[in-house]
């Protein structure tokens, strides 16, 4: 599925470099590549798996099956995805947003083609207001992970890692990913299993939102306490998918955990190294790739994928301001 | 000399994709494609020209003509760029910096493994301390723009636009380059002559040292007035070079003048568009790009070159508290 997806995806979504710097390798003590998904369509690596499930309900478009649009539940990174994706398919989107969400994702999310349709995060139910949404205009509900065609589209991560890679002759390596409700990750995992078996996936999540890493200890899949209180909001999910945790249960190495300041400096060594703008949880598997490599076993190189870049100005100044002077 | 450069590149300079979004098209009214060589090694196109020049140097290295190492003048990307360019080749490198250049620059230079021999500014002689170390001790000069290899190294680029541009079907567009001693304009014009004859190159410059629009005027080579007072410092030369000038003025379309402000701006667009870091000066063509789009005849596509992304936190903060809330 990850090999059709990535067939489907060519020519639409950016095969994204893989950067390095002789500064960040010192930092490390080893070799740390960087996948940039910053850099992909929409700032964020979404839209791969909003890309690959949209084509995929439209493959049986020819045969007349052509839905008329399709629907997601999201705030952030997702919408923006499921947004383009749909809009470059010539289907209609609907993205449910809470009221209060900033007015620059709303705007961007409405400049990109979709329609937004806000909901009262108090009083209003959003799964029963999607729902009636999704009977009433014939719309098909894309899932932000727990999908398996949108897991097979951030799964085209893992398979261009494995050949850029293998390209600067590296097969065995930590590759850390930013996690949350597990697609990144799942997807990943599986397409190096098949591709480059000598590649360790270390799911990363933010401090206080661990429940990968406390899933991994006990063998169930564990629910955060809180659903807010992190700048990682890009990471910040209850659980991992009823789809994606089993994935990552069995193919995944263990988990790192870094905290909100570690998000912002990797966000500073980013700017000033790689010149590339990473969000707080975009940001968090280059932060346990620099300051905690020692917990990585032996000496192989670490590849540390940068999700997202979607952070708005105040919040990337904040990084420059307390983490960006090396001087 | 283009081409054979490209070949001693390969595998060695980054081949820098080429970035788009819908927002920027929707500022420029028309299609903007983006080449962020901010993502090129030490954050900069300069790498480019080092490296075509360095490994030139080193063609007959296998008869036994090895030099001893080289020497620059450069308080910015060149210095960098010869740097690494230089330790990758195992040569030795000395970079004369002013005494007064920032520290960050002089540790980064020295950290690429460059020797740092700084001189006083007001009393010392550069040129004549340069040539006293490069006789005592066999290093050859690399010039940052008038040397035919750093050109043909700096051409590389347009020949990646050419090939780049086909593939989204483009073959007619401008192409906007930050200009400075004019070798990157210079090395794209030549290129995309041969390669995209349909593509006309315009040298940006900022606002106070348009030297290469004034002498595409006067038909003559101009100089600027001031050395200093512009944020652009990557791009601040007295005139274009001796070997450039008569390049751009065969092969290039009318120039293109930038304030500071719409450099600062671009900058904001770079960071919440494409998640690139650019410099003011690396900024300008896309400022040009977004901001002057109906100075350029035609629909055609634009296509920016970001030339480089070394600015300092502070800066660039600046650009992002200034420009940079969209909401």
């Amino acid at each position: 599925m990850i090999r059709a997806a990535a067939g489907r995806l060519a020519g639409k979504a950016r095969r994204t470099p893989l950067l390095r710097s002789p500064f960040l390798d010192a930092i490390a003590g080893r070799p740390v590549l960087v996948k940039p998904e910053c850099l992909q369509h929409t700032g964020s690596f979404k839209f791969r798996g909003a890309w690959s499930a949209i084509s995929a309900l439209c493959d049986p478009c020819e045969n007349g099956a052509h839905p008329t649009g399709v629907i997601a539940y999201s705030s952030g990174n997702h919408a923006q995805g499921v947004a383009l994706a749909a809009r470059e398919h010539a289907l209609a989107a609907v993205i449910v947003m809470p009221s209060d969400a900033p007015r620059l994702k709303i705007e961007n999310t409405r400049a990109l083609g979709a329609e937004v349709v806000l909901y009262d995060r108090g009083g209003e139910d959003r799964d029963a207001l999607g729902a009636q949404l999704a009977r009433e205009r014939g719309l098909v509900l894309i899932k932000p992970f727990d999908n398996p065609q949108v897991i097979a589209g951030q799964g085209t991560v893992g398979l261009e890692i494995a050949a850029q890679a293998a390209d600067e002759g590296i097969s065995a390596a930590h590759v850390l990913v930013p996690c949350g409700g597990g697609g990144l990750s799942s997807g990943i995992a599986l397409a190096l299993a098949a591709e480059a078996p000598a590649m360790q996936v270390h799911p990363v999540e933010p401090a206080g939102f661990d429940d990968v890493v406390r899933s991994q200890l006990s063998g169930r899949r564990e629910t955060n306490p809180a659903s807010t209180g992190s700048i990682c909001d890009a990471v910040i999910t209850p659980r991992a998918g009823a789809l994606t945790w089993p994935i990552i249960a069995q193919l995944c190495a263990p988990g790192l955990v870094v905290s909100d300041d570690d998000a912002l400096r990797a966000m500073a060594q980013g700017f000033a190294r790689l010149k590339i703008v990473a969000e707080p949880g975009g940001a968090i598997a280059l932060a346990a790739a620099l300051f905690q490599a020692r917990a990585l076993p032996g000496d192989a190189p670490l590849i540390a994928v940068v999700s997202g870049g979607n952070v708005d100005a105040a919040m990337f100044a904040t990084a420059l301001t307390r983490f960006g002077d090396f001087a």
